[in-house]
């Protein structure tokens, strides 16, 4: 897990633009008093070692009228289904997060629906596939926290 | 919850962004053969909307030396602290997301740690925090899907 | 457990009420070949034996607004506190039923709320009950069957 | 999920009749300084619109001779039986409540019994349909509160 | 479930019998100051009514060599199979006490074994009777109380 | 754990008396071709040795109003409590039997009952032990065996 | 299980052995202020007796590369498949420990492997061994003690 | 976690040490065809590395009288106790390995018995432990697998 070596600059560009990924390099360039070649080098750099793999935008769910977050915990028939489901998953839009895990859960996974007869309609379609076994659910009555933002600045503090 | 109304432009103003943010805005007026000036006034209503709140870079956190996610199930001492345990999670920059929820635990947080050891102390923050009586934590052993943009276009795609 | 006995013109008569507690007496009275009168006096017999407690109407809540159910079970800190929370519980009108029950729960009770964030406060506010140590919530995805008319013909029919 | 515009008039009537269904309209038009003629229309409104559904007697289930309530959680091999199995609980009186849940069930139902022997025999019924996996029981203690009345006043006063 | 009538006398002869059952009748006799003869008929009686089944010795288990107790909660595949199962633990003479239950699982037993090994050869024949799914089994670290004296005593008061 | 030394006349003896405690030692010991004082000798032996520890009649628990089985797991806040809280359930006549138990409870018992009030009663009763935390309740809906004959003759036939 | 009697000069031996096994002979006969040939003897019997069944070195796992335990519970689908199982297991180098067990697993067993993604390959291959339904892990945050040598000279005096 | 690098040659005398602890130098120095020499300062350098922590008699713990085996998970009043109890639970010779776990144990020990009875005062030792809240106890009915060294031979093959 060899971690790829980035400088004091590297670092204060990523903090730029995790907050804003469209600030323009000649504004970070002034901030940092560089060139924007410069900027423009260490970010195509960092691109192409693989640590700044997109952006995207941030955009609220509950405006686009997708208000309704559940987990969904899935038990498989057998462990040796679980590349078949995850691909099934994935043809799933609504599941945004899954993992392999430990403990009572095969797949662990997010759903992002309309509201609960929404989130009906998508729980059956995972329960389903073939190779699920059972599912059990967890409601979010709310969404407190989901920020990675402050990760990322306390990532880059500490590579310095 | 009043959904705010999108059109077709701003639904493929949308779909262009959620690829790459930096997308210069001419690049898109070209293509939907609209003016460049369209696409800002449009992005900005957006943005004033609240539909659009931000954007942000996706980093490999693997190659940040962050390889290790853990779920933390937090029981409190009682529901009136939740407000202020939240606050004190918020602190904890390892904490990228929490929930309240229904179910067992009282919040549910996703943990991004470097390793066990890591993963240990940031456990032990979660439990000395006043008002929280136990956690229960679940390994992640792969994060196979972590994917907001396939909803994204799911959604764009509907609302036509 | 001393039952009430009804012949087999009570249960006709409570055959008919239980459909529609507004089918007037006469109708009723025409139907069984009886008078009027007899209605009556077997109507007020069963309500003074306390068999019919009362009537209400069948309303619907999802067009009222209450498409929300959640089922509530409730550990409380002591067993002799269950009288104290149970009147508290009946502070609240959302709670439609509650039970003491064996198994995990000392409480179980049932919740109907408008939605998600309205869930959360109602829980919010039994979790702030004193003496309840904490609760556990399941969501219903649907409410397929209410309906307790089929039970009362039932027991109607094996009475007589 | 449009809501019915209930005005004044149509939450006064409905609270007077919430209580008692066979209250004659002339009662209620007196107490509301309306004529007959107007009650008859705005119950005849209210019950096209589908928001008074019917009416119901409440009888004492215990005087009955059925003093025992359980808590059925059914687990199905694949949630794809799920109306299949609802349609074969619905054949079975007892089974006056039944929910399609997040959780560990994936149906959750109430069943009213004689007592401990005639409870078995319902719960035996359910484990045999075809496509249930297992089932899980709750047995009440005592029924507490069982009161729809208190939420359809508190909606009814909030309406206003 | 309708109760035997028994007076005083039948009572206290249970009271004496219950602690000894091979008290003579001729000691009861002189203690209740009636006639042995009245002591045979009432005990006849009794034992006609089926309130007495029968009388045993009570051992030391311990002493016995089978120190070792557990519970074994038993999960069948198809509630059908309960009688079969039933009568496959019947044949085990281990299994002590047996109960159809609510709750997780379909059946509850307890077996009695010599030690950790015997309780493994037990359990192990109880999972491979045809219709078990699953068991679970819960040890005894100590039987502190095993004594049905006391509630005799109790019963034979209170119907006085 | 020495095991006391019972010879094939011992064990013909508690063959004979664990089917019946009156049986005559005349019948016993014509039985066995042995005299009647040899089978007094035997008996007496095996009660000073504490194997038999005495005698009880077996009463339907049913017939004298008492059909109503649960067992109660007990959780204790604190485990050296356990010696004042079995003394307290000894109070109790209902608590037929208890154990201290491996797995989630710290004391396991069985209480027989009258019915489902009476049950709630007792297990208030127990809730409301002080040292008790809280109690997690398994009702039995049939006790299909309860026998210890068939252990004792297969223990009697092992020793020969 | 008969206990091998050990005297005092074998205790002696076995606690200054359990420490050190390549301790001289002569170097343990010195202090013990008997022959070498003695303790030769001596530990000569007790590894014909199978107490002593061998020496191995304590290696610091960590430092070999492998940080990561998990425990694993195995639900097997019939009992009778255990002994099957259990020489798969044994096959899997990475499993240090096996046991059959009480409570809701068949089998438990302790893994040691490199990282997380080496423990999910070694999970999965037990998930696919014939005959396992399904597992369950946790994961050791800290393995804070693992010594048998406390035990051991505890055993030694106690058997003085 | 940086890896010592062992060679070939260390892997070989590890691999015959691993078997037998007290193998002479001169044994494994023939066959590896080095110098006795060599063989002392290898072990020596990986001794001095910490690799080598130190060597250890295999005995038989069911011979020595503890037949015993259970898993205790021990949850916690608060984590910051841990480390406070991990040296309550260390002073405690019967307790072998303990764990700090994820999932719903804080710690996690493996205790050895002699039986039963034994397995009880030491659970009540760990259980009035200041700061433990509760435990759950896991009984072994057969360790079917205690091995060690085939991973160390996995180890040393994998290394080459």
């Amino acid at each position: 897990m060899s971690k790829i070596k980035l400088d004091e600059v590297d670092h204060q560009i990523l903090d730029m633009l995790i907050d804003n990924t469209r600030t323009p390099f000649t504004d970070i360039a002034k901030k940092l008093l560089i060139s924007a070649g410069t900027v423009h080098v260490r970010v195509k750099k960092m691109e192409d070692a693989g640590i700044i793999k997109g952006s995207s935008l941030t955009l609220d769910y509950v405006k686009l009228g997708y208000a309704f977050i559940a987990y969904v915990g899935i038990f498989l028939e057998k462990t040796h289904q679980t590349k078949f489901v995850m691909e099934r998953l994935n043809e799933i839009p609504n599941i945004t997060v899954a993992h392999i895990t430990t403990g009572k859960f095969n797949i662990f996974c997010k759903v992002r629906a309309k509201n609960t007869k929404h989130a009906k309609e998508i729980i059956f379609m995972i329960d389903d596939i073939e190779g699920v076994s059972r599912t059990e659910t967890m409601i979010s009555l709310e969404e407190s926290i989901n920020d990675k933002k402050r990760l990322m600045h306390s990532i880059f503090n500490e590579l310095n």
